[in-house]
């Protein structure tokens, strides 16, 4: 083989960038977990039928197909499966298949890669991670659960190594509300078009509202002039108040809003900011309440990083329908970014803490019980693979970043190393342990350090 | 969507099973960190021609191809990738492609589903998850290593909750030498007839090693009398000797084999032992020195649920050759009938410690601080999701075997309650820890117990 090129669209990382990776994902389940958010993980193919429930993201799914499969073979179920372009539709799924054994309200978390033959650009690829959490119910679900979720993912944002984020909160009842407060009929169109603000600017959502929606001119500035507004408190309901549209659904939108504003209230910092922008419209089409989306501070072209809300119907089988409230975290789409700028890496590429050296082949044995000694209080050791010359033995261990070198004198006591300063100790395998900054590799970088 | 049904082949866990299948990998993962392995990921799916290179596989593979893709779209790499069948191939891949950014030798665990077009039946799977180590280095690598991949394994299975296992050790050169010294001239094919020991029995062998490679009997009686050798420690080398065959790299490999014995002596318990079997052929063919096969005690007819061994050659680039050593735990393929007999689950389906008790709906923020001031020590806890009468609240926290529920009793001050004993005390939710036992779910079954 020569050597191969990556695929665009597939990234893969570095071992040092990988170590960043699954301390983020540590954190992410750590969070969950403390808030009792169950793991499930769901296989990697759905039905091609269930992929295609949602018309608009057929052209991005990918078909399986065994490569030695007859054309007509009938129990062969391959012919017939897709790998799953979100979290979403395989919990639906798997909630259904198992409704009589999960208890409801169910809260669970799935970390797990996602795939879409989307053309490839810098936040958007074909294989992604993606960090979901819902909580589903039997019939009805409680707002507060909304809430909830927006306090978990301050939670997790404090945690991250990101740049500072900022979630903003919107209401699909709020908007539907006020559209039908204004008279408006057709309010999934009125919010499609809203939702071109950023791309066709004011003047061009005015006329289309009017010319394509039927919406008469003053209908349509009101639509704009609530897309205006944004806010971090209840202020917002003052300034919603004063556009001096009424309606029952508003009302009760405004409510929901401002709850999960004054819910996070607590919980801002330098790092998390909470606000509501009322100008979202992606996504109200499937949603029923609260949408949230993630701005991440300094890549803001990447759009959304972390994206949710509430459904009425997140499944159904007919005779139970099951509400659910979650939001899914793009992992790759906000870390690829910063691994690619430099902005994030480890201080080691290795877990290993300490490198045994080896004076000699003959006491590789000897060494092995070392290691094995340092291991046994959580220190991740590496016999050397050679019986190099000291100074070499070091350069391996440099390399790596591997911090510690320990020196198995025999008769004479041992001896380790901090080879970053030179200082060198008698220490016993029995009882030495290293700083616990060193004990496991560190995140570095300029997005860590706003920590 | 009526209620769906599961795809065979494509097993999933309920909450309970995915918590026991974390734990697992969480164990593999420090054990493996321990040793200095580091983390990659490689994408789920590899270019065609890669997947096809080893020959008998291609059947098994997967193919993907987007939806919407065009017959003749020139730069849709889609049409020509196939999902990976191994966690080895694409770490070959990755070491050519990475391997001015690598340090070598390189260490490396892997622990990721992998995907086959096989006719599912228990232990085999369209979908599962393998957790792969392997050393890999530049031009030559060391013999010590086949040792330490064993002694990894040891400190793997003391610690994973399965039934007793054990290593089984062969080496290649060991049977090349023999059978050179037989005078056997086609040694592969010889190999492949041995193989077949259990299907086809030892008269079936020795009559196929005559009539179709072209044995002499004497040197079919010979092969036989190799493969009946089995022990745990050196006195295989007198039974090998006994044979009277000699050849350089005959002694080589028993050399090597006793090494691994040896290096291993001190590892062995009542859950893993290691020995030598000499009837062990299978991926003779690709390994060049020491193999590795696993066997599970009352579940053999699994095959080998953890295999691997020596390659010269894991990857080369036409400049580089890259040999490695590794192993790869079937992870599902363990986990999987221990989980449909009921022998192994976890002690509650959810991370929840603890349920703080709702007293009404106004009290919902006192109860979520609480909550986080549990979290911050942390405890996982859930809020209610409803302030009903206690004693539904208590069910909610019984039915999902939540051990403690919190009662914020406002002046009163706080209680929490063992559910299981009923045993209720004042607790300070600034100081209060659950005993050790009960902060995270445990792992139940005989299969633990054996512990």
């Amino acid at each position: 083989m020569s050597q191969p090129s990556p695929i665009s669209g597939f990234p893969e990382w570095l071992p040092a960038e990988r170590i960043v990776e699954q301390q983020v994902l540590d954190a992410l389940r750590e969070v969950f977990e403390l808030h009792g958010f169950a793991s499930i993980q769901t296989r990697a193919v759905e039905p091609l039928d269930q992929l295609l429930r949602k018309g608009e993201t057929s052209k991005e799914v990918y078909t399986l197909r065994r490569l030695q499969a007859e054309p007509d073979e009938p129990d062969d179920e391959s012919s017939a499966l897709g790998l799953h372009f979100d979290l979403t539709v395989p919990f639906a799924r798997y909630v259904l298949e198992n409704s009589g054994k999960l208890k409801f309200p169910f809260r669970r978390y799935q970390i797990q890669p996602v795939w879409r033959g989307e053309r490839p650009q810098e936040g958007r690829y074909r294989e992604f991670v993606q960090a979901d959490i819902d909580i589903i119910d039997k019939d009805s679900l409680s707002f507060h659960h909304e809430v909830e979720i927006a306090q978990v993912m301050a939670d997790v944002f404090a945690r991250l190594p990101l740049p500072p984020v900022r979630l903003l909160v919107n209401s699909r009842k709020l908007i539907e509300g006020y559209y039908r407060g204004l008279g408006i009929a057709d309010v999934d169109d009125a919010m499609r078009v809203v939702d071109k603000l950023d791309k066709i600017g004011a003047a061009g959502v005015e006329k289309t509202l009017v010319e394509d929606v039927g919406l008469s001119s003053e209908q349509a500035r009101g639509c704009l002039a609530l897309a205006e507004i944004a806010g971090d408190d209840a202020s917002v309901r003052d300034r919603i108040t004063a556009l001096g549209v009424t309606h029952p659904l508003l009302d009760e939108g405004v409510d929901e809003l401002v709850r999960v504003l004054e819910g996070t209230a607590g919980l801002r910092s330098d790092r998390f900011t909470v606000g509501a922008d009322l100008a979202i419209a992606r996504g109200l089409d499937y949603y029923t309440g609260t949408v949230y989306e993630t701005r991440m501070e300094g890549f803001e072209h990447l759009g959304s990083i972390c994206s949710g809300g509430r459904y009425d119907a997140l499944a159904s089988d007919g005779r139970t329908t099951y509400p659910g409230v979650g939001i899914s975290l793009g992992v790759t789409r906000a870390l690829a970014p910063l691994f690619s700028r430099g902005l994030l890496t480890a201080s080691r590429s290795t877990p290993t803490a300490v490198l045994v050296a080896l004076p000699a082949d003959e006491q590789r044995a000897a060494c092995t019980e070392v290691a094995a000694a340092l291991r046994g209080r959580g220190i991740a050791v590496e016999v050397s693979p050679t019986a190099a010359k000291y100074g070499k033995q070091i350069r391996y261990a440099e390399r790596r970043g591997i911090p510690f070198v320990w020196f198995p004198q025999g008769t004479e006591g041992h001896q380790v190393r901090d080879i970053r300063s030179g200082d060198q100790v008698d220490a016993d395998p029995a009882a030495w342990v290293p700083p616990a900054e060193d004990l496991r590799p560190t995140i570095t970088g300029p997005a860590a350090a706003s920590d």
